[in-house]
């Protein structure tokens, strides 16, 4: 199935992300305005693929905004009804179909609470983008494949350039403004990494892990897989993971280590070691030569790239990766079996 | 292996907890009592077990105590130097070592920034202890398997104690002080079920899922399983379940439901139900009579334990099953291959 929907959706990132750009930095930058002073921490209220985002958004939001983030937990606001008290809160809720009640529910409690609140969704005219005193249209829409691509990196561009233009730094915007054309170079060069996937037609069961930033790379990636072929794939970061999991490595287990260069090389190289040690299979997401040359299948990012905006490229190899494996395995990239596009859940 | 020592330090469980409500109760009251209207939220700093325990306070600080939780993003503080400003919140780190220097990082930087510090120790000459303003001891010393359970139960305790405490609310106090005794219930009534745990003997993977203050009993079990017996065992909270990862089930994929009668009954019964439709083997740890009839193995719970305490006794029977599965792989439960009981993470 060389031209399924999903395939068509993952090369049409760099041109969403761009148009996200171009559509919204002026309504962004007058909602930061707005925004700017008014709030201590942020809460962020997301489900399944959005949540991964909102991963991101707590590592960028910590690291240049100095704002702690707290992931909600939507059940105190809909089985329990015992919401906590959000004063000192900007409350975000992130989905692309904007429409699943425990999400509505969260935003809808923080605006009766009087915190500001801002939707992240693909869908303009839903219950959450309805609730919410601003919103941030993703411009990914449509997507019709049923696991989401195109709507992640929109909602990590998102999120970057909110934090962009909360702390208003040029240099920043000016990184984040290259990176369409940084996916579609990553994109272009992942196709002879790509042959190798057959390798893993047989996998019962991988991890994947990635740090800081590409904490939320290592829960996507794992969803993906999940969703798409059925495979079990746990995600976590490298800390975590010493913290216990890592006695389930014997001879032969997949590892796909998210590990781009930055603050977390040091720690990944040590991990790598460690992996090889106990016999694991490696497969590498890396801009690191003596990274990728340790690797079964090393998938290359293109070089220099700041560490904080390298989920958006890292992730790609993931997304491919679950479908060509996939293909491989004969079954349907479009329409994964046991799923739906829009999830309802209180 | 009939004596081992984790067998033992699991039936240690409510004298532990006993010993920590008589020992810590006047402590903790001093110390909520000076606390009492210093922070506005609460960020929690935590590994491994430890952070499972910190996914119970996100839920009964939030809905017994109105306070959004953060758990924390350690790389931030460490890897990454960028951490974020803390202002307006308590800032708890839990360990049992109190050893981990990332851990033990946050709450430094708490501290520099004038935030209140407390820290959940066993070890309470440690690090982490030295560097709180204030500190509840565990209680559990010494905890000798490397598989945390007893200093798990006990943080659970000590922070459902610090939480009654905060709001001082005498019929909760009254709920909590009979937990000792429903914990020697559960571990009194398990001996049936666990005859049948051979009949995971060959199983490759499994899924954990619970709900709402149960979330932290699904990661805490799931933990269990893997660091004992190398099965991979991923947990789930219901809604995020229903958001993806469902499309891993396939007929007889074993799925451990934890499910105590409460807010989340519901919500339980229709996922056995579509559990059940996609052919699922499902073993239940419940004390819903309804629940307990429809599964595989069930695990009953001690009738009338308020939903908020029910992590307390709901880990109890996976603690139970995952060392029994390791005695019928021939493992040995007090030295899981690959870890060590202290690790220390960056």
């Amino acid at each position: 199935m060389p031209n399924s929907i999903l395939k068509q959706e993952i090369e049409q990132q760099p041109g969403v992300i761009q148009t996200l750009f171009d559509q919204e930095s002026g309504n962004l930058r007058q909602i930061a305005g707005n925004l700017s002073g008014s709030f201590r921490y942020i809460v962020i209220a997301a489900r399944g693929t959005s949540d991964n985002a909102a991963r991101y958004a707590q590592y960028l939001f910590g690291a240049h905004n100095h704002l702690p983030v707290a992931l909600a937990t939507p059940s105190l606001f809909t089985l329990y009804q015992q919401p906590p008290r959000l004063a000192g809160a900007l409350v975000i809720g992130i989905s692309q179909s904007g429409h699943s009640p425990d999400i509505v529910a969260v935003l809808a409690e923080a605006k009766r609470q009087g915190c500001p609140t801002l939707a992240i969704v693909n869908n303009v005219t839903s219950p959450l983008a309805e609730t919410a005193d601003y919103v941030l249209p993703l411009h990914a829409y449509p997507e019709q494949a049923i696991a989401a691509t195109k709507t992640y990196t929109a909602s990590l561009g998102a999120i970057a350039l909110f934090s962009c233009l909360l702390e208003d730094n040029p240099d920043h915007i000016r990184q984040l403004m290259e990176m369409p054309e940084k996916i579609q170079q990553t994109l272009d060069n992942l196709g002879p990494p790509l042959v190798h996937v057959e390798r893993y037609r047989y996998m019962e069961q991988c991890t994947v892990i990635g740090r800081g930033y590409n904490y939320a790379t290592a829960f996507e990636i794992a969803l993906k897989i999940k969703e798409l072929t059925r495979t079990l794939a746990e995600p976590y970061s490298s800390a975590d993971f010493r913290h216990g999991p890592i006695a389930i490595i014997h001879k032969g287990f997949p590892v796909i280590l998210i590990a781009p260069r930055g603050a977390v090389s040091e720690n990944m190289v040590e991990l790598v070691g460690d992996l090889k040690h106990l016999g694991s299979e490696v497969l590498m997401i890396s801009n690191e030569e003596q990274l990728l040359r340790r690797s079964q299948v090393a998938f290359a990012l293109p070089p220099d790239i700041p560490e904080w905006l390298t989920p958006l490229v890292a992730v790609i190899p993931g997304q491919l990766f679950a479908l060509q494996l996939t293909i491989e395995k004969g079954m349907n990239p479009d329409r994964p079996e046991g799923l739906t596009k829009v999830t309802d859940t209180m």
